[in-house]
């Protein structure tokens, strides 16, 4: 096994690169995976794993259970001072993988049945893992976003998303514009949550069986003309005195519904 | 208007202890609040303002909107340079208050009817806040939390919250098993989410007017004797391979059902 020392090594630095730039990402259609928990969700997905980073006492511990990866896998033993470059995390789990997106495979007309989310320019990493987690606890189809959403692939969106971000179909839509036109022409419903009195209340919506619901913005909701453009605008009726839901659990209860 | 230069006067020290001590806070009565937008929340509300510290200006900036709190609040302008010891947010709002607790009023054997949701052993702050936040949304009557859930005057979840712990009836239960006892002596309905296939689904749960909602620890679930006492076991069946949705993600979808 190749040891890594130096912090100036070219593979160390691929990683860092990888880690902090979203479009580095996109050019290489790499990303990173940190931890053990999260290594072995992408190991039992079909996310492919093309490099392992480790340090001494993290392969002493998973070396064994890590064997069949690693025999078709570059792996690197690390000098424990390099985690200081990989890992954002106040405790660095010793484990750290480069892996390959794919996401290239799906193509937005392609949506042509099922049930999805559409995330429209959503900025909060916390807010997108978390919605793709419980999209696929809830069982939806994929989740769709537009190009200005963040990025799926940066690690605080994985982690948020516990790994469901290697299972779950992704979807970028570059233009949400002809996407939504796209699935209308296809026949499915699509829905826009919005927060406004005049649209109809969450509890009267009987969801399609092919529909694609459309969340916006965590502080400017969505683009008013691309709501025009939903088949249908819904709202969730509140109570008291919060402004409105976040963007997670507006989501959450919208999905909810839809999944039904 | 007295000033504040030094970051040992007494009034700054007692702030921050409050700010970083729950004892210290259930000792006093007391809790923090930072930055105008949380503070105006709690001016709304029947919370109590007992102290305000401001920077020059923050002074200049809302000095006029905040006139009538200032003319029944002791008010001390502070040295931008004290903000340190004050906040631990990266960009501080050179606003910061002392408010009275109004959770004493409250009493368990108070809660008769309407719905509730009662929080046992969550210790993560970011799922509290949003939890009392969306009970606000969705009409709940209250928010019950067991004396080892964090506290809900703790400056996280009060920011996680947006000023819902201002609004919503707050209760403490010292002893979860005599609450349970108590509600269903009341005559409300109990409800204990768990994830266990053997419990019955939330889709098929029809919820009484008068019910209370016992969510779990985020790791641990709900301890089983606990759930055992409650009048049914329910819980949210789940596609993919997600191990769960997270606690406040599933909170909400069953306190959405709730409020129906």
């Amino acid at each position: 096994m190749e040891k890594i020392n130096s912090k100036d090594n070219a593979k160390i630095k691929e990683y860092v690169k990888l880690f902090s730039s979203k479009s580095h990402r996109d050019k290489e259609g790499l990303f990173c995976v940190e931890g053990i928990k999260l290594l072995k969700e992408a190991q039992k997905s079909s996310v492919q794993i093309e490099t392992v980073f480790l340090t001494a006492s993290c392969l002493d511990r998973y070396g064994k259970e890590l064997e069949k990866l690693f025999q078709k896998t570059n792996v690197f033993l690390i000098a424990p001072e390099l985690e200081k470059k990989l890992s954002e995390q106040k405790s660095p789990q010793g484990i750290y993988a480069v892996c390959r997106k794919n996401v290239s495979k799906f193509d937005i007309s392609s949506v042509k049945e099922g049930k999805y989310v559409m995330l429209v320019n959503l900025q909060d990493t916390g807010n997108v893992g978390t919605i793709i987690r419980t999209a696929e606890a809830l069982g939806l189809s994929g989740v769709i976003m537009t190009a200005k959403t963040c990025d799926p692939y940066s690690p605080k969106v994985i982690r948020g998303s516990m790994g469901s971000v290697f299972r779950m179909p992704l979807f970028i839509a570059e233009d949400e514009y002809e996407a939504v036109e796209s699935f209308k022409k296809s026949g499915m419903t699509v829905y826009a949550s919005v927060v406004q009195s005049t649209a109809k209340s969450l509890s009267d919506t009987v969801f399609s069986k092919n529909a694609v619901l459309l969340i916006g913005n965590e502080g400017n909701g969505l683009p008013e003309d691309l709501s025009e453009k939903a088949s249908e605008k819904i709202t969730i009726k509140m109570a008291g005195n919060t402004e409105s839901l976040n963007a997670s659990m507006a989501s959450c209860i919208l999905m909810w519904e839809m999944s039904k």
